[in-house]
């Protein structure tokens, strides 16, 4: 039987040029004003949520190509995770920049750094509030390649000190 | 100096009963017509997303304590990943079900489950779209344990079949 | 659309009774007699192959549900691995018993644990011989469960000490 | 006492060209006609095979490095696993083909590519079929490096679409 | 040829009962004061090294099956990492306890655990420190099992609170 | 609320060039005279540890990105493990050497190469001798890069063959 079964084809990258590859991610987990209050504090049952999920965020962007089945395992020049405190809204956004010099970009490490931090705030929250939501995960902004820079088309409001950059 | 740092604590399951235990979760990806035609036919230039993106959160469900720092590494029964197409708001809904007969809740595995499929099929829509969203994320249910079973507040909805039992 | 997507069904194990589960498998790596008289001796330029196939079989069959998506996470009771030379066919034979008190079979993880140990004496006698071919992996033996032992039609043929038990 | 033991050598690549290095492996799991029939048309109790195991043989392909010791960890520009399905001799014989540009070549993340996707065939087949075997795994090419192209003596066959190039 | 090599002996557990197993281990890492200044304080260029230490060693407590060849895959109860900062010797000691209701103990994940501590508050201190040295990894204590209670023979000291109960 | 939370800052190192990066580092363990007979001899009961934790420190060093939460994932030219027995002092010292053409140090990878390697020795001893003793990690050498080449202060004494070159 002639039969060449290939589903899913993971990019050649090998005729691409090593440029600068920048990505940055979003995303924001929603909660009622009193987790909202122990988030922001570090009160919480298992301890300060933000500092986890910093550490976490950065471990899960280097985990990318282990999770994700058709990215490319490749070199990284440097993961940042960094959060913002919406009171308002009691939520806490989560922001993750990827940054390599590769022949193919890192936006899903960038989005994976950033599930990884929102999912490690949700399991110290978790305890005190089994309701919570993560939304708004979206890529911000990518640079380098050949497609050049992209920002989202609903702008990229402000970003961390020293992200995107 | 009397210091005595310790700041995250993982909770000592060890008096907890061995119980069966079910969480589910779910989460969707919103994207324009164009994408969503793409991702239910399984045209995208990469491949199918939506088997590759089960597969994919299978195994990121069996990853949750690597990635989420204070998780238990535990054994699994089961791990179950199904979608649902809204093609009224070209969004595609991923579920998870984890299912352990142990000593702590799987809500985490369930969640990253959720986020590993959701992550697969960003990166084969991303060519195509990339103001693509991620958004929804919660627990739907959760049973075993001292606490019981647990709906979220606004309801489980209609579940994928042989999910929730 | 109403539409439930789930195509892969790893098996809900949480009925099923925890038992004493054991798993041998074997394969065999056939090379030139040049190349095996330095397998055996352990002249290889990268070093001796058997001993580090041992060590890496025990830790490919670790990695078992990492590898093979519907295998589930568990403990194990032990891991062994042991080689067979065959002189008359310039082949080495790769043995690994898996062991676990759970609720579901080892046989993946004694398989694995074959092909770790075969694929690194490939690595370190490649570089003499490129035409090398793994060959003859199969499932020997497998006891505890519902199905309770099975054993090969061909035979199992002489175990290494202590295998089978 | 001078005692310096060192035994295994990883070989040091950092005097190598980085080069395109490509490599494709074959190996086949063969049953009889009944589960040859059910993996054809993907009606195993637990789902289709071969696009799980595609997807299985890519993420064995970048754990290379994990489960073989002396293998550099490296990126990689591409891997691709696809199937041929033998009726007459109710055989699926898997391909995988690695690239990348680095300083060594990788016929062993070829290699595991093939394993891990054969081994998740078994997986799904086992159910039906215990006495399942896979054979025949080698290397059918490689390209790229100091040495050169290099074909198994055997010819390489057909190989899939885009295979080889 | 009549060859049956197995070189390693990973233990077969399957006949031991399942107890609760606790371990405490504790090493240091000895610095200049200037260094240590940095440590206590929080204030080395790439962040405050203790929490993201706490964290990694939970994280290589959980590693420990993988990076230990012969040690059994196990869940675990509990990790806990905690740090003591002594002036006098410009030292931070580095205290883990992990804990498991299993057939095996968990010592090595307690050794893991301190080790990866120690080399994440290296990683941060390198910048300003070279001369870095880690000294005193003991296993303190080890409880549950045939063996019973073992406290180490130079005595445990005072133990991080909540340690060792 | 404007409140960007940064803490840990992984450095970017896609400005830096890319140049031949060497690392040695070594560590020792210590026992009583019987045990460290077993150990010279390979008569211990679990295996011959020096070979085996050869592997391991290989191994180990391959994981540091995923065990010290800021160091950088790349590529690796070379790890080498070898051992120096000290009969006067009932010690193993083991060294471990990491090379790679980076952009960032690989001193992190010959510590963990080192701590994987001393581990691994201790799991295969603890059985004959639980108060076992890990001393004197430290970093013997460094070249590559902008600050050039690094010696430890109190020497680096006599290298294993191969080493430091």
């Amino acid at each position: 039987m002639n039969d060449n079964r290939q589903h899913y084809k993971m990019i050649d990258v090998g005729d691409k040029a090593i440029t600068r590859r920048v990505a940055v991610a979003s995303g924001r987990i929603v909660m009622n004003a009193e987790t909202f209050a122990m988030v922001r504090d570090g009160t919480l049952p298992k301890g300060d949520p933000l500092r986890l999920a910093e550490v976490a965020g950065v471990l899960a962007a280097k985990k990318t190509p282990e999770i994700i089945p058709l990215c490319h395992p490749l070199g990284l020049d440097q993961v940042r995770v960094a959060f913002r405190l919406d009171a308002a809204d009691s939520a806490v956004t989560a922001f993750c920049q990827a940054s390599s010099s590769a022949r193919t970009g890192v936006e899903m490490e960038a989005l994976a750094g950033v599930n990884g931090a929102l999912l490690t705030i949700w399991d110290l929250a978790k305890q005190v509030q089994p309701d919570l939501a993560i939304e708004g995960i979206r890529l911000l902004l990518k640079t380098g390649g050949k497609s050049g820079r992209y920002e989202h088309p609903d702008g990229i409001g402000e970003l961390p000190e020293g992200f995107g950059s």
